[in-house]
Order: structure tokens, then C-alpha cells, then sequence
């Protein structure tokens, strides 16, 4: 292994107490070259989901070599196991509890281990506090080359939760909100898989609307709506997808698809989550009436 | 090129949504061994100007080979151009929309360019975040070394905005509010520029009463306040410029010379913007009585 | 001094105005190749005491070779000296108030020397900034391998403030709050010195406890309560000391030794310094009422 070791971090620790630098710390004391990036320290306490959505956002513009160390963790100290998995996109440390539900749903599973090996955890491990005394000292063993076999025996039966809501009908698809940003843009269930599963091609239809506008003569602000499609949510109906925020005017609620390939719903320079009071688990469909 | 490649990064995206992180993503599988230095992710949401002024105090502290990417981008998906320009003292990438007002103001402009070449994008550019897809690739190149006339053509006609306010009498300076920091320290535009444009010299004044206090055997905790001098700001008039906060009592108002050189307006241990409900734009007057 | 030089940063500045960016990049002007790690840049303005315990929690965790760089300055501008120390468990660079009371109390001071020779400086010092122009100069130094003398005068008589209250009684310890995380679970000064002081060995109930357990076949979610100990706190008796959260039911107040090996009270996914109101200096007594 040449690279450079590279470790991500993602709690809910916040940045406020030092635990995050402490792991740091530790993590450097094991591989002193390690490059160290925050992911997001500010997860929402014990919120294995948001965790898990926020991952399935970020690892993939990750090098491969890269390790992502993942501690959120409502049960530390209970039985639930501490866990590492290798794909090939990346290799992850952190509990079995669900955090990695959608990194085992995109890549293939090459290796998971239960991290039982003492020798790659502190001396002295304490009850309350396993992002120091455990998942960051298997991290920086892995990122420094440690083979992830090493760590601990084989786990067959890892914790994930269900996927997110998605029902596909004739020509509508059925989700729910996943995830509401800092700027309150509502990310939905609904994704570039499903609208392949669907048939239905939200790309192309964006494609046709550019070709079109470049002939006009590359006008700006022209609106790249996909008409015969619209969205129900939160009791309103929105008439089209839209490509950006810029294409709607200020204060204007609209659905677009989002940076990840999905159905987003926001408000331009504002709040969709406040706006329409959206909260995850809330329902939305999108309708598509004509072919696409 | 034989440094490090050094990148700086100032968004309004904030820390907990793993948006930063994804760009940090992006720019070390360009550059690997890139250090990442964060200047800010808590910009106000859209704060075009504030994000300048922040810019403005930080980059003249870091070396001449950092690339600060910048990502506050209110016009992302719209026609807003994104641009790249050189200077003596650090290369800027970022949206064209005024974020680079002040360093245009302070530096030589060597190079201006459009981030065209999609060479330095990424393959898939979405409509939403060029954050991830279009600025950090382009950042990172330039830092590993290619040269900024690569990444597209010139911009002649970069977007800024009018400089603050800043009108200045025959013995008086009048300016705005610029900004307020987390403590509620209330920086101004009345700066080290327009004492000199004014034929003022706080610093010479500053310096006399130091040597004053030399003599008079180092004593502590003597006030520094510049005599003859006056600051009308939110209906009060304060007497005289300090030269720090422990120079009055706690809770009290003071106007002092900040760290940039501004004249600033604070609360010992307090928060001057909430205790005179000062806000971006509300006037402030210098008055100079005496001989400088 | 072959390490690469490491840098770890504590203020009270925030994230959001981009004043740790600026001393980054003083830092990374002085020490090219330095690793930058921050512990806090939130802790409370001009908390000297939270600083204190939060670096205490942290540098036992950082290899030998870093230098910690403490910001959290009140007396800015006033005659506070600027100080560095250097023991076998780090070095540490910050305003003599205090903020090092906890590390001094610890390890052996090999070196105390006052910031003063200019050579470390930034040119010009301003008056409300030294973190950039005094303290990041001479932390980015010393991590580059300038010898600790060479920075100024040695200091004889630093700033320290009295350690936190601890009454030892015959089958008691009495001490008081000094932190609550971001998760409410709140720190108290009873901690692993005071139990050896007190001949009590809450370690040898645990594992005792845990031989216990694995003897009874190794159930899962068992408490280990250390039985015959009574925690009062906020006008309620808690009784018995837990290992870990996940030993009582959601909402539950606890009291549990933490990962410091200090006594700490919590609420299992809540906070316990909102439910009981506790705030730093609050009283709590550890009754002991059997042989440990």
C-alpha cells in the first residue's frame, strides 16, 4: 500500500467537547501520515439514519483506499458488535447498527469482521467512549495497511435497517423524505434507480429540453421543467421537475432532481422543510402522464 | 511547482451535512497529498458579502501557492459564470458573483479565467452542486500545478460589488458596519486605508502613549485611548479610540482599532452588535478634534 | 526532530469568521509540512475553566511530539504574558490565565518560558489578536523544532487556579460538576485519583461484576451496577454506579463512571444537565456504604 493513509470521520459528537480531536489524536499516534478529513461531526445525536444517508452522499468521491470511520453509536457499551467492512470503494469502521445499511446496498461486500483483536485497540478500553478506545484505533491499523482479517473473525449476519419507502406504479413512483439539508432542501426516496426500474427517464427528457434551448440561441434562466410530470407532497401538487433552484423565482417552492440523483423538493433562497413543514417519513409521489 | 499543495476552503454549507467533505473527497483523489485548511463553512447562507470580508482577512496570512476555493453560490445551475484568477499573494476559484470583490481591490489581478475545460470537472456535473463537481477539481488541478490558462478563456469583466461606504470629511471619517463576529465585535469600514487617505495616524498617536507609558514605568492596565478622538455609532457618542478590550471595564462599549486595522466597535467580555443592535450597513462617524 | 510536525488548535473563536483559518495559515508559513488537528474552536467565550478540562481530556491521547495551541484569551491586550510549556507528554503554547492549571497538575514541567522574543512573532502584533500574531508563530516554531528557550525568559510563577472541590470523607467522596458534553452527560471532579486516595476500587466491583456475568453464561444487557454505592446529586439519590448508558431504560438517570475515569451523570439518549438543571460548581456526594 503506497498510498497515502486517508481516514474520514463522521459523529455526532460535535466539535464543542474535544472527542473528535481526541480520536484524532489517537489515530495519528498509529499512522502518523494519515490524512484526516471531517465528513460531518454534527449528525444528529444518535441518529443511525441521517448517519447513514450522509455516507451513502460522500464516500463515493472518495479514493478507494480511503477509510471511513463512522461513530454513531446510541448502544456503546451494550452487546452490539464493532464492525469493519472493505468494498471496493472504500473500507468502513464503525457499530453494527445499521450505519452501513446503504453502503452494503451499493457495493459488494468483499470482507466484514467484528473488531475483537486487542491488538488493535487501546490498552485500556473503556464503556462509554469506543470511537477513541476502539473504532479509531482500527482505523488507522487499516488505513496503515493492517489486512482487515487481522482485526477479527468474519460477521455473516450484519445489522441493516429497510430500504427507504418506494412503491413504483404504472407511471407514478411512491416515496418518502429521507433528509432535509442545512438549507432545508428535502431529499427524497425517490432516485436515479427508480427511475430507471420505472422506465421512465427524467435525463433524457432534460437532455431534449438543453438541446432545444441551445438552438434557441442559449436564452438564460429558460426554465428546463419537465412537463407531464408532477409532484403531491405535503397536500400540494408542484406542476414539473425542474433542473435547478435559479430556474424558479425567489420564495418559490419547486421539485428538482438533486446533486445524488434524486427527487428533491426546495424553496429558492429558503426553507422546503420549514416551508411545507416536511419531515422524514412524510410521503411524495411523482407522477409522470406523459411518455418520457 | 515544489510545495504542498495547500487549498482553503469557505462555503455556507456548514458542517453537518457532509457536503465539505465530499469536496475534500473530490480534491484529494486530484491532489493526494494536498493539505486542507478550512477558513469558514458557517458563512450565513448566501452571505455573498460576508463571505468577501472573511476572505479578506484571512488570505494575506496564508502563502503565496494556496488556492482558496470558494463556494458561496446563490446563483448555482444559472448563468453565473465559474472563474479562477492569480494574484501575487494566492489563486482564488469560486463563483462569479462579487466573493472576490475585496481581493480584486487589493491585488494585482494576473490571470482571470472561466473554469470552461471540462478536463478539470468532473465527468458528471450536476445541476446543483458544482461545489463538489466543477470548484474543487478545479481547485485541486491548479494546486498540483496546472497552470490557470488551461482551465478555460479569459473573463474580462469580472462581477464585483461597490466598496463600503466610506465618505471622508475635512477632520471626520464617516463608513458602515461591515460585519459582526461571534463575539459581537462590530467591525467597520473606516480602515488603515482611509487614516491615511485622511492625513490621521492612530498608530502614531497609539505609539506616543506607549512610549509615555514606558517612561512612566510600565504600569499596567493604562488606558491607550487616542484623546480628541470620537465615535458616533447607534445614537452614542463613545470618547476616544482604544487600543484593546482590557482597557475598559466589563460590559463596557468601547471603539478600537481592530486586528485588520478597521475601526471596531465592542463590548468587554459582551456583545456590542446585540447591546447596540448594530447591523451590516448602520452608519459610524470618526471624529478627529486634535492635531494626529 | 524527525516527526512531522503536529499542531493541535483549541479556541473560543467559533468556526464561522475564519480567525483559526487565518492562524492556520500562519502556521502553515512557519511549519510547511504541519499536521493541524482541532480539538475545540467551540469552546464557551472566554471559558478559561472549560478549556482546561477539555485539553485535559484530549492531550494524554496526542503523541509526545505535538504542540497544543490554546487560544482562549480574555486578557488579550492587557499584561496576561503569553507562555509556552514543555513536559514529557506534550507541549502546549497559550495565554498564562489559567488555561493550563490541569496539565501542570499532571506531568512534570521540564520548561516555562514567556512569548517574548520577536523573532517568533508576526512582524507586527496587533492588540486584540494574538493568537495570530504571537501564539500560532510560536506553536508553528516549536513544532519545527526551535528549542523552547530560545522563545523568551523562563516564567517561575504561572497563572493557576485551584483545583476543583474534592472532600475525601471516611466512606464519602464529595466533589462538584465540572462539565456537561453536548449530550448532556455531566462531568464531576470525583474521579479515578480520589478513588485510590479513598482505598475504594470501583474497578475491582466491575470486575468482579463482569466475572460475574460471564460465569451466568454471558446474557446480554446485564447491569453492572456496583450495588452498595449511593450517587446524590440535584436533591435525588441515585443508586449504584453503572458501567455503560445502555444499562438502564431510555429516559433513565444514571450515574456510571466515564471515559476519564471520572464519576459523570447521565440520562440514557437525553441529557441529564437539562433534565436535573446541573451546571458547573453543583455539588455531588458518592456514598460508599459496603467493602469495595
Amino acid at each position: 500500500m503506497n498510498h497515502t493513509p486517508l481516514v474520514t470521520i463522521t459523529t455526532d459528537f460535535g466539535t464543542a467537547d474535544g472527542y473528535v480531536g481526541t480520536m484524532k489524536g489517537v489515530i495519528l499516534g498509529i499512522a502518523p501520515q494519515a490524512q484526516l478529513v471531517d465528513i460531518s461531526q454534527e449528525i444528529e445525536p444518535q441518529n443511525v439514519r441521517q448517519t447513514a444517508y450522509v455516507l451513502y452522499t460522500a464516500y463515493p468521491f472518495f479514493p478507494p483506499h480511503t477509510v471511513h470511520l463512522i461513530v454513531v453509536d446510541p448502544g456503546v457499551g451494550s452487546a452490539r458488535r464493532p464492525i469493519a467492512l472493505r468494498t471496493p470503494a472504500g473500507t468502513f469502521v464503525g457499530p453494527d447498527n445499521g450505519v452501513f445499511s446503504y453502503v452494503m446496498a451499493c457495493e459488494p461486500v468483499e470482507a466484514l469482521v467484528e473488531l475483537a483483536d486487542p491488538r488493535y485497540r487501546l490498552p485500556q478500553v473503556s464503556h462509554t467512549f469506543h470511537g477513541r478506545d476502539v473504532f479509531a484505533p482500527a482505523a488507522a491499523h487499516l488505513a496503515a495497511g493492517v489486512p482487515i482479517a487481522d482485526l477479527g473473525p468474519p460477521v455473516s449476519n450484519p445489522v441493516t435497517f429497510p430500504p427507504p419507502l418506494l412503491t413504483v406504479g404504472p407511471r407514478s413512483l411512491s416515496g418518502e423524505v429521507l433528509h432535509a439539508d442545512r438549507f432545508g432542501n428535502v431529499i427524497t426516496s425517490i432516485g436515479r434507480l427508480s427511475w430507471q426500474e420505472n422506465g421512465l427517464s427524467l435525463e433524457s427528457a432534460f437532455r431534449k429540453a438543453e438541446g432545444g434551448e441551445r438552438e434557441a440561441g442559449g436564452g438564460k434562466h429558460v426554465s428546463f421543467r419537465v412537463e407531464g410530470t408532477a409532484v403531491t407532497v405535503a397536500g400540494q401538487e408542484l406542476t414539473g421537475v425542474h433542473r435547478t433552484y435559479a430556474e424558479v423565482e425567489t420564495g418559490e417552492v419547486l421539485a428538482l432532481v438533486g446533486s445524488e440523483g434524486h427527487l428533491e423538493i426546495a424553496v429558492r433562497e429558503g426553507s422546503a422543510a420549514r416551508k411545507l413543514g416536511l419531515r422524514p417519513g412524510d410521503p411524495v409521489t411523482l407522477l409522470w402522464r406523459m411518455p418520457g
